[in-house]
């Protein structure tokens, strides 16, 4: 950490701030430039970051050198890539991932047709929601328990691994008995109990980025996860809030190379939720493609037209083979297959 | 509800927009202009809101009428404001709400010697938390059950009704046990098991605006509360997140009028962790009770320098008199007074 | 136009209303949902966003149905798209505009160079910066007339035709006497004077989107030169300013294909003044050639390390007709090729 | 400037930064933690800002230091903050600055009738636009010269200093004919050959702040008017873009003390255009006088259901006295009152 002094900032603040340093274990350096002092702190970083010295005498500011993140950074694994092991299935590396399936598990036979068709189409997980997160109360918040047998059913019959949200840790049971991985909802983001809970619980989990987070507050919260000791994190980018009001979120594409730089876990995109809108999915599922993403996680229904929730962002189950195969192309061009062989 | 049609879209589209909305049961009422035409939808909003319009075929835009909140809005209650009553406190009309304390209960000696300046100054609740949402995994968080137990012996000590938050649904019983009113923190404003719980507990809840969140969100956030039949429900602005980085987070002063034109809830500020630092808490107080705010929530600590936690922006104790007697001045001329007689 | 009442509004606040809608010479239509009125005034579009009638009494909030541009909207021809000839070359359609070259002209060796290889790699125009527009007044502010002479001489020997940018309408003759396209920077988006100058030189212009511009108010620039009679106009996509701070500027890639919706105008992609960093330029072109740009912008240097400006994000001349080529197969899954046959 | 290696950096990386260092002419200066290494560039700011280091390899980030602004910084004046006298008027220090009158020239009976009005409130300066930037090219422009000599007429007549906005370097000598203040709007904030111009002119200034730009960008665009040696310069808060759409723009009040600390310029807050509404440009008027701003400029209209600019925002004439007078009440606690005696 540099402590950046004011111009203005008297010998006794400078030594003052030196003495905080010092007294908090870490070692100080003063450096004098020709305008202003700056001070360097040399010592155990979670000692050093609880020094608090924005408001102190003389302070212009506290520049934090180290990054808070550890066990999420690519540092920790010397820039080798995490490529995770899911249900038969890899993420990350050259297996490029295609998350499918409906937002909300309605009913048996959506969620079965849908998960029949997308994996024939080359999908590898099944994604669907049996708790949904809804910013009214008065919205349909989900089957619940009920849709997670229908997940489990469709698991059994397609035998592709189920993504799926856990909203409260009071599901955490019955959730860890269908899902391989559990997804963590942008509005979860810093729930920081829920994000333990899944860590200890060791499976795996896709944390997407919420809609105000920055990147490191990203890894910060796979890094609750990882503490548990559970290494299975994906990390999901699904739009950001800007001022741009011409469409519902701004995906966030520079976060794709950034993140792959910052950290050793896979990317995955979610073009469905950022955008809102089906003529928008297939170019924001191209662009991460392009990018290097490790994946995308895209809403499908048989009827968009009927779906209970989130229908107009849904491709249609008869044009998704077509969109695969697409989507394949392009990722080949960044080095990865849809479902290259494990 | 108003479906806006493209200036190309066929007759047929229109009337397969006019079938969608009499399937659903509303009315429709179609306007048409001289280069687009509109659609009304009329009728139960729920149902309306699910037609899930925004793809279909010559559709441009959807533009919702009512407000998706009810139970919050200025309507329900006829413009009147709401006035609650608080372990013997009124906030809201002409009272304004002065809560002030330590950002962590830290100790007991820290939390009682804050307890006993900001009573001694006219501040009408204690706050203090126990629970600490903490960005990083590794950092302090919180003292927990026996920080609940210092914060009780504060009440038991100066009388003060007690602001605390609750991050984890399976804490609920302890806090409910000394808290007067629960705070839910800006990282959780969308954890809605969280809010449905502390809406069933009937507990007074302060619902802080998340970083991200739009003021219809925050609304909605106060709804799941209000739906369980709490009607004790403050709101509270925090800071957004903008572009800016010259200082922490930009305090949305617009949001207090705008708030209460739209609800008939109290509206709070929170100056110390828009800003981050000591020096702008004061004009970030004085600003909100001139715009007609109905309280401010601020951090004092009676050694900034050695607080675990967002010391930099916490008060010092022994200049809290003179703040409380200036935010006052300004809170009159704004037609309020800080504990005004209950 | 619609006006939304508020649900208190009263018999007489809507009649008022009316009255005003009829008096600015449009018509009325009052349609009576069970909550709300809205009225919609139908007539000419000037006069009626001339009302002004947010603030008036009962009203809710006014929404406007038509988009305020008219010239570069997609409906003016019928969803055909435009494809421009410009020097020579066509942008727009199945043609895929690469032009690079340098952030500045610095010198007459450097960016001879720089046209040389660039050329060779495929690049359709030549980039380069006599004029620059600076945040400090302290920094190097371009070569001025000398820079056009310098770039006058790259495109006699290369054949390229010229991108460069024009700040002051002052300078208008010199840059008209070399460029094939005028820029306008993203700081001088709502330079109206500037742009109706150049509206009127009828020069091709290509317009970069400011930095927290709303896609709306992009095409209402273009509208500006547009109006003059100038059909030449480029949209360009430079990255948006958010909150996020891991990377410069967020590029927005959303933009690429609702621009295409809105607009019949080409759109092309500046990735190196988005991301600011040279790793980051490749992902950041890849991908808008993946969703369906028509173009990109990209800076190159011999000697990045050397430059004057922007040096960190330019890419190498001896790494760029790998790129080039690269960019060229993403493009072709979207139907484009770099230089397609004119 | 500090630049962060990263930790995997190689001692030659380290070793080839320092000599970059070195060769622009600085000093540098090796700290090694126990992570990272860091570096200082000690020396002239210009030449160390040119290094260009952000990409080279091994490096992680770059951190500047030193301040981009001299003239404009609060240490140029050693913490004494700028008290301008124009027009026999001050601004700063313990003089309020109320700037009040139509939105645009739209005729002479309508602004003179405000003029007389504002100023028997107690308004010290006339505000109106003869040039009117608009987004739309189809809008209403402003009257031109025709505006300034209403305007010169209403100075003659009432005695007030006139602020008003200069869109065009061309139309600079009509401009300073009658202004006592140039406007620089927020689309031209970084209009930088405007800015140079008007400091050349040596005529006071009140700048803007765009829309999504940062404090420093606002005092780099002072800058740019000091380095000319013109002093006179107001700088002008009137809120930002942020993803909030429940109003028009979010007004910035934090900016008001920060920009206080961070420069001895008078700071002005504009509440009119950054509400859009009028019921909100009371409180917005209030709060930054609480928080210590030098002034404000606001927008007042006889009959604003008629004006053809911003009507909705505009206060009305027989509210204004009352408005200023408790504006008045609000600034007398921060320590300044509205014209106090020159």
């Amino acid at each position: 950490m540099l402590i950046v002094m004011k111009s203005a900032a008297s010998g006794e603040e400078i030594q003052a701030v030196i003495e905080r340093v010092q007294s908090a274990g870490a070692r100080s350096h003063l450096v004098r430039g020709e305008e202003v002092a700056v001070i360097g702190a040399i010592g155990d970083r979670e000692h050093v970051a609880r020094l608090g010295l924005e408001g102190s005498p003389g302070v212009d500011s506290v520049v934090p050198i180290l990054k808070p993140y550890k066990l999420a950074s690519s540092e920790v694994r010397q820039g080798e890539r995490s490529v995770l092991e899911i249900g038969g299935r890899r993420v990350g590396g050259e297996h490029f991932a295609l998350v499918a399936g409906p937002c909300t598990v309605e009913s048996r036979d959506q969620t079965l047709a849908t998960a029949r068709i997308v994996k024939d189409a080359g999908a590898m997980f099944l994604r669907g929601g049996a708790y949904k997160p809804r910013t009214s109360p008065y919205a349909f918040q989900g089957l619940g328990e009920a849709g997670l047998r229908i997940l489990a059913e469709a698991k059994a019959e397609t035998g592709m691994p189920i993504v799926t949200e856990l909203m409260d840790v009071r599901d955490l049971e019955p959730v860890l008995a269908v899902a391989d991985v559990i997804q963590i909802g942008a509005r979860n983001m810093q729930n920081y109990t829920l994000l333990t809970e899944v860590g200890r619980a060791g499976c795996p989990v896709m944390i997407k980025r919420g809609l105000s987070s920055t990147l490191e507050e990203l890894l910060m919260a796979a890094e609750y996860v990882l503490k548990e000791g559970n290494e299975n994190v994906l990390l999901c980018e699904r739009g950001i809030r800007t001022f741009e009001t011409a469409y519902r979120f701004t995906l966030d594409l520079t976060a794709v190379p950034v993140l792959k730089q910052l950290s050793h876990l896979p990317v995955i995109v979610d073009p469905s939720h950022a955008a809102g809108r089906r003529d928008l999915v297939e170019p924001l599922s191209l662009a991460p493609a392009a990018a290097g993403a490790d994946g995308i996680i895209v809403e499908v229904h048989p009827a968009p037209d009927e779906a209970i929730c989130d229908g107009p962002q849904a491709l249609h189950c008869d044009d998704f083979a077509r969109f695969a195969a697409k989507l394949d192309q392009v990722a080949a061009i960044a080095g990865k297959r849809i479902g290259a062989a494990a």
